[in-house]
C-alpha cells in the first residue's frame, strides 16, 4: 500500500523571503496591481510505502531530519489528493 | 476584499527533477527505506485584492506571463485554506 504525501516547507513569519519579494516586484512591473503579497513555499510530493497514519509520522521525521531547518522554516504535512 | 491563492508550479511528467532525485538519495542514506519517489514542486501564496473568481483568473494570467514555462512546467491554482 502506498500513500502520497505533500510536505510544504515555508519560511517562518518575519523571515526575509527574497524570492517572494522579487516575484511581487516582477508582477508590479507587469501591471498586476491587485497583488498585495507573494510568499514562496517549497513543496515535496513523496510516495511512501505505508498507510496514511504511518506515512504522516514518517514524513514528520523526514522534515525534522532533512527538509526543514527549525530556525527558519515551518512545515505542514498533508495527504495529497 | 482579498483572496489568498496558492499556485503550484511543478515539472511536467518525464522532465528531469534533480532536486527530487537528490532528496530521495538523501532519504535512502538516512534509512527511510519506504520512500519510493520524491517530486519537488514550487509553490507561491499570493494575496490579491479581488474576489475568488477574479483572483483565480488573474493567477492564470500570472502563471502564463511569469511563473510557469509551458515547455517544462505544469501548474495548478487553488484558493488557499
Amino acid at each position: 500500500m502506498t500513500t502520497e504525501i505533500e510536505i510544504q516547507v515555508g519560511l517562518k513569519s518575519g523571515m526575509a523571503d527574497p524570492e517572494g519579494v522579487n516575484v511581487k516586484k516582477a508582477l508590479d512591473l507587469l501591471g498586476f496591481d491587485s497583488v498585495k503579497k507573494v510568499d514562496s513555499v517549497k513543496c515535496y510530493r513523496i510516495i511512501i510505502n505505508k498507510n496514511e497514519a504511518e506515512a504522516i509520522k514518517e514524513c514528520e521525521e523526514i522534515c525534522k531530519k532533512l527538509l526543514a531547518n527549525p530556525v527558519v522554516h515551518e512545515y505542514s504535512i498533508s495527504v495529497a489528493k
